[in-house]
């Protein structure tokens, strides 16, 4: 037991700190490849004061803080890889107040996304990032999560309205407004989304929140040809149609998912869209203009009028792919891809990423949001095998490299973390000099997350 | 002449540099009441490189230098209150691309608004935010300005992908991604979007665009009471029936309006709102649905079924308000207020506002992007008369405490500038003094557009 620990024992009860073996276990690994790490010491944190004190004293003693959500992230956004306290939050997981009439709420980080739309969906409101694991509403923030509902209703950067955070120093900030616009000074609000815990920590939050629209109308479209099921994803959002979602699942998800499941699709790469709307006429009328365009495109088969009950479970299959993917090779680890492209790009990045990963002895599985042009490769390679780590890493680097030329992004949803780390300079050339500044001007003594982002 | 003039004038051909009188004086007013105070010199960039000079040059020397759009501002933003170099954006006013395929422009500070918009028309695009005056892209990206269209599509802020902006030292960044999303590290790109030219200077912007709706449908209430039109938006909003436009004028507003126009309005308080939509049928369902609510909350009047011809004459009416108001007033100056709230206590503030101006010898005219809950007061000041100008400093201290009273702001779409300084401290509290150090951390020497935000 390191001496430090017996004061950070002073500012919690006794049940809400632990040292123990399986407690650090469990903190030390995220859902990714990346190596695990474990803490020193858990901590559960009640209260903002308590988190206040953790920080002043951590800060004092240069001992590293990471805070926890429900570590359902992909680039090993929350290990601690230089050990000191994690803060797993899941104690503080309120709702704090629902203010329907304004369309918004107040939570706490701990907060699961989905326990949240539980709670709304009585009141016709969800919010809308849908990153689909169980992650926590700060989690979310922290990595600016996104998912199946963002190419029509954005990412969580847009449904953050105030925030409450804890600096490295202990000092707690409220920054934003609940009016629904504000041009009252800097935007330090918007520093902190994105920044996976690295300049503050959140301890509340306001979010806007959306009404649900009322009607819903899917289609799947099967294609022989990847390639023609990008060009589809680009002409339905060339025009205009605004799907409420627009994913892309290659053969080989298909098959995994037919495998586990009974869903009735044709086994060829999918693709699948539907749209919200406030009334049925609206609906006939969209989905008579996909159909046209998913036929112009080369559509093989095309289901349409699909009802709510097969878009959940096609919705869910599409959530429990990462599990099935890792489920059907026990002796293999993944790495999941994350680039995103301007939509017009999408089909030469999604064929670039077929190509490179065409006849390889590692099993990868393509599948996409696509309609904001985000790309997932899921990369199997054996454990221990370092010759296919390397190559899954080059290919990782390739499918970067070229999303970036494309005028892309490295990581559409997943953050940076540990994984997209060695692209940051890549991508932001001479400002990420600008974002180690800002990281040692919020944050001077290095202890909040080290070792992400930059 | 100063002697810094000369080393100024090696950066730019001679017809781009000027120190003349009637040149100082347009360069030292915007459209508000605030003292005018003339640069020293102005210059008219043509090159990011020569942005670049000037800067670098300026720095070193510790010259003040402010970025100017269109001067169509309104609370004092880009008044050079230290003079020295005003940069005049009005030469970089280039549409360098439209991309329709990706919804994505790219252009120039200089550009107008409604010229892009013009050009965006015939492709079925266009850029959302409106402030009304013929305001340029760069001074609409400082302020986060926003309009009448704002309560559907949102600020300015949400429509900025990517910047390229020109540090104080004089160094080039680039900012943001084509991506649609992105979860690549911390959010710079949104910090420069409202700092009013006093972080960086905005040299090139990637803007989003979206579709226009191929529909809309136009009502218009009129309400003896202003309370029961402040009811009719909150239930309007809290409905989600989504408008596209909703206005309020009170009768002062209507009085002026009429007098200037033959526009068919009963004189009396106006509710303004337009829906936009995929159909007439669904235009059909929502209209009713208003109407509905309209008459519930005491309506006195419903036009419905208004066209866009109508439609137009009304949104011009509405945007020369303020030059009315002035035009009728010769002998008198104006402040305009710029106060937001959360829309259930938008109701509450405008009673508040009526009832702080009712009776008052000083006129005043209420009207409101009532969707967004952002209410200006334009109160009428005699030129000179201290003690009239004290009241109207002292009201608009009175609805700037209200609103944050309320969870508001102090400026919903006008930004900070001069006017609203002495109220950063009340709304941002402790973030005040990281607002203050992130200035000092960004321009150390202070040369950019000084004096104003904090």
């Amino acid at each position: 037991m390191k001496e430090w620990f017996e004061e950070l024992s002073t500012f919690v009860e006794k049940d809400r700190i632990s040292w123990g073996e399986s407690v650090l276990d469990l903190h030390s690994r995220d859902q990714s490849h990346h190596t695990p790490v474990r803490p020193d010491v858990v901590i559960w944190p009640q209260e903002v004061k308590e988190v206040c004190q953790i920080l002043r004293f951590c800060n004092e003693k240069k001992i590293p803080v990471t805070p926890w959500g429900a570590g359902t992230s992909l680039e090993g956004n929350p290990i601690p890889i230089k050990a000191g306290v994690v803060l797993d939050f899941s104690l503080m997981n309120k709702i704090l107040d629902i203010r329907a009439q304004d369309f918004q709420v107040d939570v706490q980080p701990g907060v699961v996304y989905q326990d949240l739309n539980e709670k709304l969906r009585h009141m016709g409101l969800f919010f809308p990032p849908d990153p689909g694991a169980r992650a926590t509403i700060g989690g979310m923030i922290g990595n600016n999560a996104s998912g199946i509902r963002t190419v029509r209703f954005g990412s969580t950067r847009d449904y953050v309205l105030r925030l409450k955070v804890v600096l490295a120093s202990g000092e707690v900030l409220q920054l934003g407004s609940r009016a629904s616009k504000s041009s009252a000074g800097y935007d330090l609000l918007h520093l902190f989304v994105g920044s996976e815990g690295t300049l503050g920590i959140i301890v509340e939050a306001t979010l806007k929140v959306v009404g649900m629209p009322p009607d819903s109308s899917a289609m799947i479209a099967s294609f022989v040809d990847l390639r023609e099921a990008g060009n589809a994803v680009f002409e339905i959002m060339r025009a205009g149609l605004e799907p409420g979602a627009l994913e892309v699942l290659s053969e080989e998800c298909v098959a995994l998912i037919k495998k586990e499941s009974d869903l009735d699709v044709p086994l060829k790469n999918l693709l699948f869209v539907e749209f919200l709307g406030p009334s049925m006429n609206y609906l006939r009328d969209v989905v008579l203009a996909a159909e046209e365009l998913l036929k112009e495109t080369g559509a093989d088969t095309i289901q349409k009028g699909i009802g709510r009950e097969k878009r959940d479970i096609l919705f869910k299959a599409r959530y429990q792919l990462g599990e099935m993917i890792i489920r059907n090779h026990p002796d293999r680890g993944f790495l999941t891809t994350d680039t995103a492209v301007p939509i017009s790009k999408f089909p030469q990045l999604l064929m670039f990423a077929r190509k490179i990963t065409h006849g390889l002895d590692i099993p990868a599985y393509i599948f996409s949001h696509a309609g904001n042009g985000n790309i997932h490769v899921a990369l199997m390679g054996k454990k221990g095998d370092n010759k296919e780590w390397s190559l899954i890493q080059e290919i990782n680097e390739r499918l970067v490299k070229k999303a970036l030329e494309l005028g892309g992004t490295c990581t559409g949803e997943h953050g940076v973390g540990i994984g997209k780390r060695p692209f940051m300079e890549l991508e932001h050339k001479d400002a990420i000099v600008w974002m180690r500044r800002l990281k040692e001007f919020m944050d001077p003594n290095g202890i909040l997350n080290p070792g992400k982002i930059i």
